[in-house]
Formats: C-alpha cells, sequence, structure tokens
C-alpha cells in the first residue's frame, strides 16, 4: 500500500523527497508521474488535487490536507468517503498570530501615514488611541482566531469573537449565531476573519456586512475605522464591495492575504488602492518540513492503532 | 505652596487644566506665564523645563518628569536636590511595546518587499522563517525592556536582553558587563534599544556596534538581519555611522523613532533612505491625561505621607 501526493502548485518533488525521509518503509508516490496502480494508494497528501484522481482511489484510507483550509478538498466531486485530517500545526498557528498582529497593529498604529510624512520629511504626531480604547472583532474562534484573539488581548486590545456555536474564551467576549454576528460587527473598529470556507462564509464579507462595522457611537475619535482584516479565505470577501466601501469611506483600510482569485489578476484595482495592504497569502504559509514533520507523524500514530485527530466534519466543512 | 507646570514644546494651558481637575485644593501654576514667586513652588511637572528656572525654586520638594527618560533634566545645570519621579506607567508601557512589536514584525515578515511588490502588481511568496529561527537582542532590561521582550518572546521569537546589572527574566536569556553585551551582539538578528541616555549610552550604536550584529553565523538564510530598532533615545545612535553601514550592508534596515536632532532635520538621509522607518518620537507618547492621573496619585500619596517610587537613581542616570 503507498502514499501519494497530489498538489497543486507546489513542487511535489521536495514533498516526495522529505517523506521518503521521514517514512523510510513507506511507498511514496507522487500525481501524475508515479501514480501507479489507484487502488494501492492508501494515503492522499493532498492541496487542491485533480478531481478525476479522487474517484480512482478505490481503497482510500484516510486524506491528509496539506495547508489549514480544507475548502479545496471538499468541492471536489467524487470525494471518497474517508477521514480528511486537517492541518493543526502549532508553527502555521503562530505565523497566522503574526501575521494578523503585524496587519492590527500597522493600522493601529497609523503606519500608512506615518510612511507618507516620511517621504515628505514631515514630523508630525498624531494623536494615538491606547489599544484599550480600540475593539478588535474575531470571525471565527477555530485554533487561529483563539491564538489571534490570545495575542491581540495581551496587547491590549479589547477583543471580542463570533463563532457558529457559543465559545468560552478568558478575556474575550464571545457572539455566536446571526444576530450575535451583528452585535459584535456593531462594537468592532478593526475586523479579523478566519473564517473557514464553507456555504454559509462564501460572499459573506459584502457591503452590507462593511456597513455594521463600528456602527454603536462608542469609537475613539483617534482610531481610524473600520479596518477589515482577512487571513481566511478569499470567497468570503466581496472585492468589488471592499472598493466600494474603501472610496465612499465605509471602510478606513484594509489588509488582505486572500482573494477571490489568487494569483490576485493584475487589473485588480486591490493592488495598487492607497487604503489595502495585500500580501500573496502568506499569512501562514507553514514551512514544507514542519508539515510534513506532522503528517509523517500522524501517519505513524494511526499505523500504531491511535486514533485520527483533526478530522473535518463534512456538515459543517471544516 | 503650589505646582508648578513648565514644559517645552506641549501646550501648558491645557496640562494647567487637568491639574487643576485632578487636584482641586492646589494652586496650580504654569510657567513662565503664571510661575509667581519661585519660593512658593513645592512641586515641579517637568518636561525639558528652562534651564534658569530651576535654581530659583528653593523650596522644591519634588520633579515629576513628564516622560519615561530623565536625561532632559539631569543635563540641567544647578539642578536643586530633590527626589525625581520617573513616569511609569502601564499605559506608557503598553504604548512601547505595540511600537516594538510592530517594528519588529514589519522587518520579520518582509513587510517592506510586499509592500514594494503591491506596487508592482507582483504576487512572489518569500521564503519566510518561523519566528523561532529569528534571534531578537533587547539593551536595556528595564519595565520597558522587560515587557517587550515578554511580547516578543510569547510571539516565539529567541529573546535576549543586556542590561548593566545581570537580571534574571523567564525565557529570557540574559547578558550583562562589556563582554556580554559583544556576546549578545554576535547573536543577535534584531537589536532593539530601550536604555536611558546615560554618559555610557551616549553614541554607543556606532559603526564599531552595529557591525558585530548576527556574526556568530547562525542566521536563518530567510532571514533579512541585521536590523536596528531604536525607541530608547536618540543621542545613543551616531546617525552618520547608521547610513554608512545602512549603504555598505552591515545593517540590512532599521526603524527609528527618535533621532540626535529632534525634530529630524529636513537634510537627513534617514528620512526617505528604502531601508528606514522612521516615526516622530511617537512610540509611546503616553496620553497626557494618563499621565496626568499618575502624577496626581503620587501628589496625593506623597502627601498622604506615602514614600515615593520610581525615585530616579542620579548616579546611574535612570
Amino acid at each position: 500500500m503507498a502514499l501519494l501526493i497530489a498538489v497543486h502548485g507546489w513542487d511535489s518533488e521536495s514533498w516526495s523527497s522529505r517523506f521518503s525521509n521521514l517514512l523510510p518503509g513507506h511507498d511514496v508516490r507522487c500525481h501524475p508521474e508515479t501514480t501507479g496502480n489507484p487502488a494501492e494508494i492508501r494515503y492522499l497528501l493532498a492541496w487542491k488535487p485533480d478531481s478525476d484522481l479522487l474517484a480512482s482511489l478505490t481503497n482510500l484510507e484516510v486524506i491528509f490536507s496539506l495547508g489549514a483550509g480544507v475548502d479545496h478538498l471538499l468541492q471536489t466531486p467524487d470525494l471518497p468517503d474517508v477521514p480528511i485530517v486537517r492541518i493543526v500545526d502549532p508553527d502555521l498557528t503562530m505565523r497566522m498570530s503574526e501575521w494578523i498582529v503585524l496587519q492590527v497593529l500597522l493600522h493601529h498604529r497609523k503606519h500608512r501615514t506615518y510612511h507618507a510624512q516620511q517621504h515628505q520629511r514631515l514630523w508630525q504626531p498624531h494623536d494615538q488611541p491606547a489599544a484599550s480604547a480600540v475593539r478588535v472583532g474575531i470571525m471565527g474562534l477555530g485554533v487561529l482566531g483563539r491564538d489571534a484573539a490570545t495575542h491581540l488581548s495581551r496587547l491590549g486590545f479589547q477583543v471580542a469573537g463570533w463563532s457558529r456555536s457559543p465559545k468560552e474564551i478568558d478575556g474575550i467576549r464571545s457572539f455566536s449565531g446571526a444576530d450575535g454576528l451583528d452585535d459584535m460587527l456593531k462594537r468592532t473598529d478593526i475586523l479579523v476573519n478566519l473564517l473557514p470556507l464553507t456555504q454559509d462564509t462564501r460572499g459573506l464579507i459584502d457591503y452590507r456586512l462593511l456597513s455594521k462595522l463600528s456602527t454603536d457611537g462608542k469609537r475613539h475619535p483617534g482610531c481610524d475605522a473600520p479596518v477589515l482584516v482577512n487571513a481566511g479565505r478569499g470567497a468570503s470577501q466581496v472585492e468589488a464591495d471592499i472598493v466600494r466601501a474603501l472610496d465612499d469611506g465605509t471602510l478606513a483600510a484594509c489588509s488582505l492575504d486572500v482573494f477571490e482569485t489568487e494569483p490576485l489578476p493584475a487589473p485588480s484595482p486591490l493592488w495598487t488602492h492607497p487604503k489595502v495592504y495585500a500580501t500573496p497569502h502568506v499569512a501562514a504559509d507553514s514551512d514544507p518540513q514542519t508539515l510534513s514533520h506532522y503528517v509523517a507523524e500522524r501517519i505513524q500514530a494511526f499505523e500504531a492503532g491511535e486514533g485520527l485527530i483533526n478530522v473535518v466534519d463534512r456538515a459543517t466543512g471544516y
């Protein structure tokens, strides 16, 4: 029985050599070059795999997603009915929190203004609210959302979070359900999206949602808000609405690491919009070495009779 | 007996009205408009006070410095021999840590590169080391240095600190003394300065010091280093040496909030140097309201017979 690596847009050769080293007793193959007999494949290590591949893997036991999100798999027709294991890796979580903290601080500390002033040789301090006067709202309180919430809370921000089902996290105000989302948006100066892509979250961040941000009349006068920070999934945002909201002042600024189409097409106004920080889906680009160690360990544990952990719930989509 | 506000470059009227509200039983005066009889002044609340003022305050009991640093006072001739109280305020500490964390993450996460790419509509991810592969070194382990060290350590960086006398801080590698400084510099990819300005720290950050950074051969290949982050005092840095080090590659980049002369003079190459982030001494610009509350509380405690806290040691200069 073999292990098949099927990665779209990544170098499969280097994945293959890493797994051959980490799992020396295993038959490691790469799709499509060395797939061989599909009936021999026991484990699939996948990142956006070809849809015609999946139906052919008749003896598959487990799919390991080589990324935090699994929407790339769940959208695949003929997905075999086997457990899908997500990456939940401390390294990836740390990287995501780093990116979120950086973006929140960039906006909070008026980096865009000071950077522009620097090029004008202008020495001009601005009124700076304390973090404790700024309200951050995080959509999605899974492993990533909780970790980001904790770091931002330690820096002094008033952090709230929203998730489908109620969560209890120390020092974080928790909202849930549709009404809960509206309540959180109203008191949110900086909105962070870390939701997985599901039927419910596709297109969620539209003009209507952005219009609700920071509307409770309690914003600190020195706080440039509202701000959107999206490191979840690009398909959760309506980019035309974001541009409209930036241009009419509904939104003060945004930081986007994900986009409806990636790479972001050249004609997109997001590239050069003065109120946008855009990064090329690198917020939590986990080290392939670290990911490989994680997956190899999970395979060894599974073969030693331990249960699988971080298995995706197909009903909720994450 | 009266309280005198002597602030240079700040609006003394608004300070005066804040203290009149907070200490209703006190005679609050502003220098030079309403100084009156200098012999009646019991407390001086000072930021860069005129030197000729100090000698005239013959019945002064306490000087409160309206900022974290007290070098502006200690350099004043005829400084009366009364206790000088420093501001040690959680709000100011949080703001400083925010700025330090922001600058460290800007460099660590290659913001300059991604921002330049954005304007070229270029989608190009770069090799990103984990924070755990990056060594931060902090000069100065007082209240501000310890707090910044703790935040950076929680984000996963390998944090070390240097101070005159040895310190023990959980999770932080501590260096002290002259040899200790060299040892820390060698293993430091990102150097953060939070030292007070004293005889020993004036001009400390020169070409020779910068040349020692990150020279132990253990730098992660994906880490753009060495980097200097100075939020201490401008007189601790030799700006001509920083520019030379940036231009010849000894230094990869820097973030400066303080300068030899402030405001930074227009001809300075630091304004528009592509490897420099410069902010106008705003890293920890504490809210005057918060500072006023702090000082008013200290005055009330002193009058209630409690001892003074955070009194400056004139021998060490901080």
